[in-house]
């Protein structure tokens, strides 16, 4: 049986409810917090070594990128940090063109949060990482006063390989190429808000947050040539967008009908003033390709449940220069501009 | 001219002298952080690619860890929170024998810092990495409110090649092997101790840290045969020898007298009750490594001015399995017991 079937914390509870200072501190306390707690958890794939771990790695390239996450409240509809800090990381290797093979896991703890909490944030990223096939092979715990933090904190870092080329990126992008959208946007932004002001919202809305690893490897195995990929975090659908224009040199046309929003989060958006194409997600994504590819990447999307609302939202234009466009449904152009971005703080 | 070289923060401070919490929203504020600071700092090495960086290896393993810097205060004599989260993954992966070639960071930034400290301590980390010849490739940074972290905390993961074989590690420790210490033990975590609980020491206490990167290379390219290598951080000295003692199944002597210990941490452990062999360090190792190598590569590390005093300092016994002991000058030996680990908080 796996410790993660049983869902019960091998640590005695009785003897340390909650974590302690002396958990972060390297004596006999840490070491057994990370045997029979983080060891326990994430199992093989953890190396014992204290130093480094070692990946086999394929070809002469690597990716390599990093989050920290500090989402409030640490479990919300549809998700936890502990997930959403392996689906943030291993969907920036996704992003890239590369395949995941490792994850890192650093844990800043404020001294107080219960240990079963702990414990089952840990399983939630251990079947997160499972989920994808890749394992968290090195970590580090610290622990903080209370009051010098908030509850726990995870930074994961995340290698990766290249089994295809080219590997996308904005000076691929082409005028003319079209820009697809894996799904209905604004998610993971309003599910967090609403359940941290404790907003009742008409209908429940969940977030999105997912591995976006295979609709990505599908593209690549079905010969798709991929110019650019882009998921949508902070800032959302439109700091994607104005961050390929910016990077590309090339303008973004985006059609606002073709870009979906459910019913919970556009009522949600409206009364809070944002506009959903701001609100970031966590399990969605923009691919920039060739027209000549766009339909047969629109299938082969649809085929993956996190992607089977996926839709053709804009194309790159050979003027406006940087810039995004807003196309409404009534065929008027605007240009986007960027909030300063202080509206929503702490959802990832 | 370098950014590096004139010490002033191209943010406009007076518009921005302190971290908002929009500094980590998405938006426009968040770009120009990430623009006019970080990448500021970390110049070409940093790539521009939001995903993740793209990196060069050779061979077809890599070395991979993640430490996360809660250190208070943010400066203390001899280092800052910048060059230790440089400092501390170098060394990690030094200590697995790989050569370091990449560093993440990821910054967790409490609303309130001051715009000119974060950019003292980024301009720090930028020139302990520099020293070393490694780019900060890939980053991440998020803010909380007051009252929810410290100041700063910093993750940095690191990657590393392998340029030799075999890669240490305890499972190649042999009865008989020598024990070699880089220096003197102590320094960092009464440096820290000190100045935090402002506590007057009779004599000045800087700070170790210092990457251990030259010296493992000197030891490998020398053709030493390294069957560990361990840095002395959280728990010192005593914790190293108690974890090789635990992963190779052997049993570790200590010679104490053989142990370097400044005259003022000396004085500064015995007022608090510390061994200095339980406090940590960020710039000392030790080497596990057979008899007949000990004389050359106790040679080749005083050529480095960061290990300069070296001692052999022990060796491996063939009883006394996952044991250490502690042999005092008059030759009486005793068990190593390690302390649960509460009185050294928030030095790393």
């Amino acid at each position: 049986m796996s410790v993660l079937d049983g869902l019960t914390c091998p640590l005695p509870l009785e003897d340390y409810p909650r974590v302690l200072p002396a958990h972060g501190g390297g004596g006999t306390l840490m070491h057994r917090l990370i045997r029979d707690l983080f060891a326990a958890v994430f199992g093989e794939g953890l190396q014992d070594r204290t130093d480094a771990a070692l990946l086999a790695v394929t070809g002469d390239r690597v990716a390599f990128t990093t989050d920290s996450f500090v989402v409030t409240p640490l479990e919300f509809p549809g998700g936890d940090i502990g997930s959403l800090a392996v689906h943030g990381t291993v969907n920036d290797l996704a992003m890239a063109g590369a395949r995941p093979i490792a994850l890192s896991a650093g844990f800043i703890i404020e001294e107080g949060l219960e240990m079963e909490r702990l414990w089952r944030l840990t399983v939630s990223m251990k079947r997160a990482a499972d989920e994808v096939g890749v394992n968290i092979v090195t970590g580090d715990t610290k622990v903080v006063e209370r009051g010098k933090g908030d509850g726990l904190y995870i930074n994961t870092a995340g290698v990766g390989v290249f089994d295809h080329d080219p590997i996308p990126g904005p000076s691929a992008i082409e005028p003319g190429d079209r820009i697809l959208l894996s799904g209905d946007v604004g998610r993971h932004g309003t599910a967090v808000l609403a359940v941290r002001d404790g907003i009742n919202v008409a209908g429940d809305i969940e977030s999105d947050s997912a591995p976006l690893v295979a609709p990505v490897r599908s593209l690549l195995e079905a010969g798709v040539e991929l110019h650019a990929l882009r998921d949508l975090t902070r800032g959302g659908l439109a700091s994607a967008l104005y961050e390929l224009a910016r990077d590309s040199g090339h303008g973004m046309l985006l059609n606002e009908e073709a870009v979906p929003v459910s019913d919970p989060v556009a009522g949600f958006a409206e009364i809070l003033g944002f506009d959903p194409i701001h609100i970031a997600n966590e399990g969605r994504f923009i691919a920039v390709l060739p027209e000549r590819d766009a339909e047969k990447a629109l299938t082969v999307l649809k085929t993956h449940p996190v992607s089977e609302k996926a839709t053709l939202a804009g194309e790159v234009l050979a003027g406006e220069a940087g810039r995004v466009l807003l196309r409404n449904p009534y065929g008027t152009t605007r240009i986007l501009t960027l909030p300063s971005g202080e509206q929503l703080m702490r959802i990832c």
